[in-house]
């Protein structure tokens, strides 16, 4: 069996170091063509999108994100610190800054279903961004509400994500994923899907 | 430019009507495969699936959930009950019973970011089973809590959906989608985004 999404989500990683060449915003239009192609509670397509390229306002968001992060960071604990730590996260957050377009992905917040839906698009999102040689990483802000405020975004809409868009200059390697086997049962919980 | 994905995500339009020829649960993991690969909250992987080929499991899936959407159905209101009639929406989910597989998509609970990781891959999914020639309906039960009991998932995971998969049968048209302008800002909240 034969499938290009497939391949294309086996190659797809995540990506947080850009290039800083400047981005045709053609290619971000056909992905959030597919985007809006995805289905949604009573179809009411609660996704909106926030296209920011301006240098200034991907300073600010930069700004604004890393606060928040600086309050988390000094909150965690257990084993997603460790997690992090591990990997050398901590509160900065360049990657808001350097790539060459940020795509804020924002939910009509009484819409049914809303960010399931509005999360479902960004499954789309993604795996267009690898088909047309791009990368991005799905950051979530500790602290949307500051964003919010701050891009004057109305409060019947939240922030979900923010993605930075552009072409991959990050050498990190995948993280490993967990086997289908070891994530699906077969009829009853517990009972093993195996094929083989 | 082409992209293979906008196509399917062109073409899917949900489904609720299935043939009933079996299906070959080697698609079933491909399309698993795949969802796999999905990001996810530090990569916690925060996704569990079922998949139910037992006409009986079938049939006591199908009766749980219609039991939650009778009671949902007698108290919707407003614009979503609207939506609902016009389109002859109501607690009736034979699908549960009638596609070959159903496929539960449950998500661990105290992972971080664990509904928007799984319904991302559920967007993989989605885009998975168009490509290999099935259909689904995200279907969200009103009673994730009695179908949780019923199918003895344990407390730490959550039901975020139920996916009957099969071969389409269903000749309802795709509802309309917004355009990309009408849901997208430039920049600033509120600046259309346009390349004409």
């Amino acid at each position: 069996m034969t499938s290009s999404i497939l391949d294309i989500a086996n190659r797809r990683k995540t990506v947080r170091i850009f290039s800083k060449n400047p981005l045709d915003l053609t290619i971000v239009r056909v992905v959030l063509e597919a985007a809006c192609q995805a289905p949604s509670g009573a179809n009411v397509q609660p996704w909106r999108f926030m296209i920011i390229t301006s240098t200034h306002i991907k300073k600010k968001v930069r700004k604004i994100c890393e606060q928040g992060e600086k309050t988390f960071y000094s909150h965690v604990k257990g084993d997603l610190k460790e997690w992090l730590l591990k990997r050398g996260f901590d509160w900065k957050k360049p990657f808001l800054e350097e790539a060459p377009v940020l795509l804020l992905v924002l939910s009509e917040a009484r819409a049914p279903y809303s960010t399931q839906s509005v999360w479902l698009a960004i499954g789309y999102i993604l795996l267009m961004l690898e088909e047309l040689g791009l990368g991005t990483v799905p950051y979530t802000p500790s602290d949307t509400q500051a964003l919010q405020e701050a891009m004057k975004i109305p409060e019947e809409y939240r922030v979900e994500a923010v993605l930075p868009l552009g072409v991959s200059k990050d050498a990190k390697r995948k993280e490993p994923r967990l086997s289908v086997d070891s994530v699906t049962y077969l009829n009853r919980w517990g009972q093993k899907f195996s094929l083989k």
